[in-house]
């Protein structure tokens, strides 16, 4: 047993074994589909987790910010992928790392920015290598595949000598709100043709096949088949949290990422009890709140063995105070979680809460390890 | 103009001129009533907005975290008052300020916790100075101010060698769900006259008649007198927000924070357009959904001007990608928003926004300003 009675509260406690055992699972999921993993550094945004990805046999990660493409390729690491679209405005800091020799892929998800893009690559000296998204299910960003933009897209950015076509991309971010495996794996086909058709395109106007690329955790875990796609892009995997569980993409006893948290105060006129985690502790994620089951801001677990307490939950939040109460209203024995007594809290998105912390408390059978985190832009 | 377009996005925006007119406004309404104003600095966590305090008359300042209270104690200020809960295990922390000379008060909302709270105070030599959380509203935590358990913490704490009372305190958050002046006040006046009874029920005990604070930012705003007590706590004031807005609080021209962001993709198919501020950059408080009018993430401004622009909404967020979309549907002119562009968002909740974030960049009529903030615990 760590002893957990000592750090200050609230901190961020990362389970390692949970950890691994997530990521091997996904790793073995693509070896068996025979599909290259890149994995996605954006929720851990940790070097030591990073080091495990690539134990797994990760060639390459997505990054969410450029500030993490820095830190990673700071480490060591050589192969990153700048999934969110880029602008004009982000070249010249992008252009310092392609010029360091570091193999940066960038994305645009509509030609409107292209000119000002391929200007600044001009200006900075640089081939920019980027991806076209596509939109397939018209969840988030990218170019609906049957569009003239689409072509028009291609065609600048092959006609530029300051751009290069890497590759074609979808997001499978409608997987998010389809709650049975055959409705996920449904929606991933359709994502997977759709690339192999936008591949074709390039193919017919005369290029040389682009690569594919498609992602979301729980698309890649139902998917039937990824054949013709070269990888898939998953993050969530390695933490997992209560959204994932609530949609089936995972179990409870999966989620490797906690808060740990001190009782403060008691209510007993209101039958409930008051923690040091609140809204930014927690964060103000409620992505459960349309899930079979709302966890509210967070579901309260054993300090000890991390196993969820039946019936409650953190019902609502200010700043720096969490209020557990009874999901079902029952009466709360609040002699069970006496002031000063720690609990660990299940968060609903693992991104959004480890935002607010610099440091995860890194649960080992060997004590606790505290790796850092590269939070900000 | 300040030159906005330089800085990396997304950013956090603070307006001056806004920021000391709040603070103003606020102070002459504390002295109009007569009563002495401690302002919040959970909101900015940040010295220059704390000299502004300062400047407007303000004598100390309340605390969420101890982080804030050893940083604002090492930058010279002397009356903190930490208004979170405390347990035993916070106090070696909170005793090293009160060793060092720093006049540190702390907080007990249930009796439950004070004999492990009066013990490490021996341990650590100190005497501690404790205000008691009366609960009036049913809002968040306190001791129901006509139960035993009221009477029973004040004895604890009078007849303890190493704690000493300071004040009944009591946090009208109701306030938030009251839709107008007049219920607003009402409830003021309900907490004034739980106070008074508090304060003389401690009398009657034979003690000496303790401090009187009450807090909130409406209740503040819309008292109709404050008589008898002694200090009002607020801090949302400073910087406002769209949930504040849209209870009444202020008026969205008042609101002294907001995101700079970038626009990096437009979907004409789908009649929305792309943001580099996700879910991390503005948060994922969702607070404006029960007014009258939901902001959804947030609300979208002119870079320059700061005015909102009308219908248009942060709709959904991802990690690092806002889409707006129009409130109504109507058709957006994507033309108007190139990609590359720049916009301002209104945040739902400052307090939450603020946080993804170490730095400010102030606008001041002499150019951009850095002032830090001190996140986390």
């Amino acid at each position: 047993m760590h002893d957990l009675l000592t750090l200050d509260t609230p901190c961020l406690l990362l389970d390692r074994d949970i950890l691994h055992k997530n990521i091997d699972t996904m790793a073995e999921r693509c070896r068996d589909m025979d599909i290259a993993l890149r994995p996605h550094v954006k929720t851990p945004k940790s070097l030591p987790v990073a080091a495990a990805f690539a134990a797994s046999g990760a060639q390459g990660f997505c990054v969410s910010t450029l500030k993490e493409a820095e830190t990673f390729f700071a480490a060591g690491y050589t192969d990153l992928f700048y999934t969110v679209p880029i602008d004009a405005a982000k070249i010249p800091r992008a252009a310092a790392m392609l010029r360091a020799g570091h193999d940066l892929s960038l994305l645009v998800s509509s030609p409107a920015g292209l000119p000002a893009i391929a200007e600044r690559g001009a200006t900075e000296k640089v081939v920019l290598p980027m991806w076209v998204e596509i939109d397939v299910d018209g969840y988030r960003t990218g170019i609906p595949s049957d569009s003239e933009d689409l072509a028009a897209a291609i065609r600048l950015i092959q006609d530029h000598p300051h751009l290069s076509l890497r590759g074609i991309m979808s997001y499978g971010g409608d997987s998010y709100t389809r709650r049975t495996r055959d409705a996920v794996a449904a929606l991933t086909e359709t994502h997977r043709l759709a690339l192999l058709k936008a591949a074709d395109k390039v193919q017919a106007m005369g290029y040389a096949r682009p690569k594919l690329s498609f992602g979301s955790t729980p698309a890649t875990r139902h998917a039937e088949t990824l054949e013709g796609i070269d990888e898939v892009r998953c993050g969530i995997y390695a933490f997992q949290d209560l959204f994932q569980a609530g949609i089936g993409a995972c179990g409870q006893d999966e989620i490797a990422l906690s808060v740990l948290t001190t009782v403060i105060s008691h209510s007993p006129h209101l039958n409930r009890f008051t923690i040091d985690a609140g809204g930014l502790a927690l964060s103000k994620d409620r992505s459960t709140q349309g899930n079979d089951f709302d966890a509210g801001f967070g579901l309260v677990c054993d300090m000890a063995t991390g196993d969820a307490i039946a019936g409650l939950y953190v019902g609502t939040v200010s700043q720096e105070i969490g209020i557990v109460s009874h999901i079902d209203g029952k009466p709360i024995d609040l002699a069970r979680f006496p002031v000063g007594s720690r609990l660990r809290i299940l968060p609903n998105h693992a991104d959004m809460t480890a935002a607010a912390y610099e440091q995860y408390h890194v649960l080992t059978p060997g004590g606790i390890e505290i790796w850092t985190r590269a939070n900000g832009w």
